[in-house]
């Protein structure tokens, strides 16, 4: 049975086009290495891949017969390794030119021929494919094919023996030629797929932490605040948490980012406010409660530049509303309050009760929960104040 | 002459390869469109793409023999499209099964026969027909080849007359199909790469103007920086510029980015100081000076979760130190304090200088310029502060 029949030989093109839709490294060498030992009976086949971040060689996957296989990442080469520089430096390019690999069996026939040639380098190549036949023998690979994207060598196949025993001719080694070059080319566009989709990562997670140490600026205005927005982002979260899993609202797919975000900024609006209103020791005139209670207007306005979420604009807004219209800005009522508004007022309110204040102690966390259920329905939209309460009960808060 | 003499296929084949690692679709159907006018000798060739945010078909390029060609854009088609509808419905597909493709000589064969056989569709696939016959006339169009992704339709290759006048065999239409279809798949992969690259984009964005909200938090406390943060980021960019340009210096390239951002945080520490000393109208006592100093420190403490480049770090912790090794908070001196710091000492004292205090009103741009050129050398860095001056001279700041 010859191992090339040609449907294999369809098959395995098929395969190496949806290759470049597999945007995870690993995963496509995975397949492509995978692929070649079941449909071709090569007793074992492994790939060294090219590694940008290392600039080294790493042997990342290796499939076949037990006691063939080599553990990944058990032989890295560097760009002056024999098995490695023997495909990239031009000296040695003539050396596999005619059959596009380096084959065992080829080596000492080419070891002979360029000591007749004796060109000068005689020596210096006779050096190199010793080193490569031993690397090879090591490896218990037969040939290795080079896998190049334009003139980067991004990628070695290295073939075991064939399970007839029969020798690769030179149509086999010209697919595997095709093949690897194929699976450069997938490879180097899942590397760049992968850079990309960190790099937005990175910034993505920047800009969360920004927003945390947004936050976290008011706090060191207002003395008494410290810990507040962590707490009250917690509280909210496993509010709407809760909400959720039981089933009694479904939320939009960003809704836990925008209701984490509307924490942290709930109270950024605070930044315009005297420090002497702020940490005033003694009930408020009602010029200096008309100030206090800008800070959600003004909240609104400092994030606008940002354009966020519909959602984290009415948490910030609206966490001062109150379930019987008697809250600001805009006295709504019920359920003309956004959710996130509401479930954020529950967990304020929590936090502020509970910690200290510049004109009085905290209360007790059993005297805060009777006030919240005191107020559910008036002051509190009822089901996240409820399912609070829950969450206090169980021990949960 | 045969249009598909073998080495223009294999061309193409080689060229198909090179696609996937285009990443931009528009570019890579106008290369795809241009390399089968050219290569094939066909009088014009158009492709009909699929634009995800759009949920439409639209034609986006067209290349060929002027009066053939049609302008891009010019032509869109939805899900209903008879030119569509007829690629994506199941009710449909068999109507093109034999030759993956639809062919203007062989609608009429296909409405007779499809009449003959009457399964019921049968007058409305003879509407269908008819309607994609008239509107492959419209578009001077021989043969509509589909492109799929997986299930999806990416888009519709569409040929016009071949030059010599003969009809396109079934070799070249599926030659065409695999093209098309290999062109289906780099254009997934280019228009996936495109959404998570503005996707990066859209992040980073995000991230900066945080830290433009946040650098502009300072601002509301001390009445007296109303724009001072903006102004010190603009004169250190137009000092740095100007010091990149002239050779002076090489900047790493995220120099400016960072010096950008740096000036945007550099008085980000004072969120801490008590407004009664920011805003203090006379001299500080030794103990408030002291408070006053430490927002260098405080600053550096509260990007620290940012893990910003240092670059930032130094021009934060550094704007208030002194080429005499005088300034706070290390005394370092001369080219021991970073550059960046050096850029924004002279930004931030000369806007300091010319705008109001709580304890003084601002000086005359002349007078704070005599100030930088006495102190060029004791406070200011000789490199930026000569640069400043020139600047400032030539009616650029």
């Amino acid at each position: 049975m010859h191992i090339m029949k040609i449907d294999f030989k369809k098959e395995l093109e098929t395969a190496s086009k949806g290759m470049i839709m597999i945007h995870d490294p690993h995963l496509l060498i995975k397949l492509i290495v995978r692929m070649i030992v079941r449909k071709l009976s090569i007793r074992h086949v492994a790939m060294i891949l090219y590694d940008p971040e290392h600039d080294a060689y790493v042997l990342s996957i290796s499939k076949g017969e037990r006691g063939l296989k080599v553990p990944p990442g058990f032989a890295k080469f560097n760009r002056d390794s024999a098995m490695i520089k023997v495909f990239i430096r031009n000296e040695f390019k003539h050396l596999i030119s005619d059959r596009n690999a380096i084959v065992t069996e080829d080596i000492n026939k080419i070891i002979w021929r360029e000591s007749i040639i004796q060109n000068g380098n005689g020596s210096k190549i006779k050096e190199v494919l010793h080193q490569v036949n031993d690397q090879m023998q090591m490896l218990n690979v037969e040939a290795c094919v080079p896998a190049y994207f334009r003139d980067d060598l991004m990628a070695v196949l290295l073939l075991g023996e064939k399970s007839d025993g029969t020798r690769f001719d030179q149509e086999e080694l010209d697919f595997f030629g095709a093949l690897a070059s194929d699976a450069a080319m997938a490879i180097r566009n899942a590397q760049l797929f992968e850079g990309l989709k960190a790099e937005s990562e990175r910034n993505r997670k920047l800009f969360i932490q920004t927003i945390i140490v947004l936050g976290s600026t008011i706090e060191a205005k207002d003395a008494y605040t410290r810990g507040h927005v962590d707490r009250v982002t917690k509280y909210a979260n496993a509010i709407a948490r809760e909400m959720s899993d039981r089933g009694m609202v479904t939320f939009n797919s960003s809704f836990f980012e925008n209701l984490y975000i509307a924490g942290l900024l709930h109270d950024i609006g605070k930044i315009g406010i005297p420090e002497s209103i702020l940490n005033k020791k003694g009930p408020l005139t009602d010029e200096e409660y008309e100030i206090m209670k800008g800070h959600t207007l003004r909240g609104v306005e400092i994030i606008t530049p940002l354009n966020l979420h519909r959602d984290v604009v009415h948490g910030i807004k609206y966490h001062h509303e109150t379930y019987d219209g008697k809250g600001y800005p805009e006295g709504l009522n019920e359920d003309n309050i956004p959710i996130i508004a509401s479930i954020l007022s529950v967990a304020d309110a929590f936090d502020a009760m509970t910690t200290d204040r510049p004109y009085r102690k905290g209360f007790p966390k059993e005297d805060a929960i009777k006030e919240i259920k005191r107020k559910t329905g008036s002051q509190f939209h009822p089901l996240p104040a409820k399912i609070f309460i829950q969450l206090c009960q169980k021990g949960m808060i």
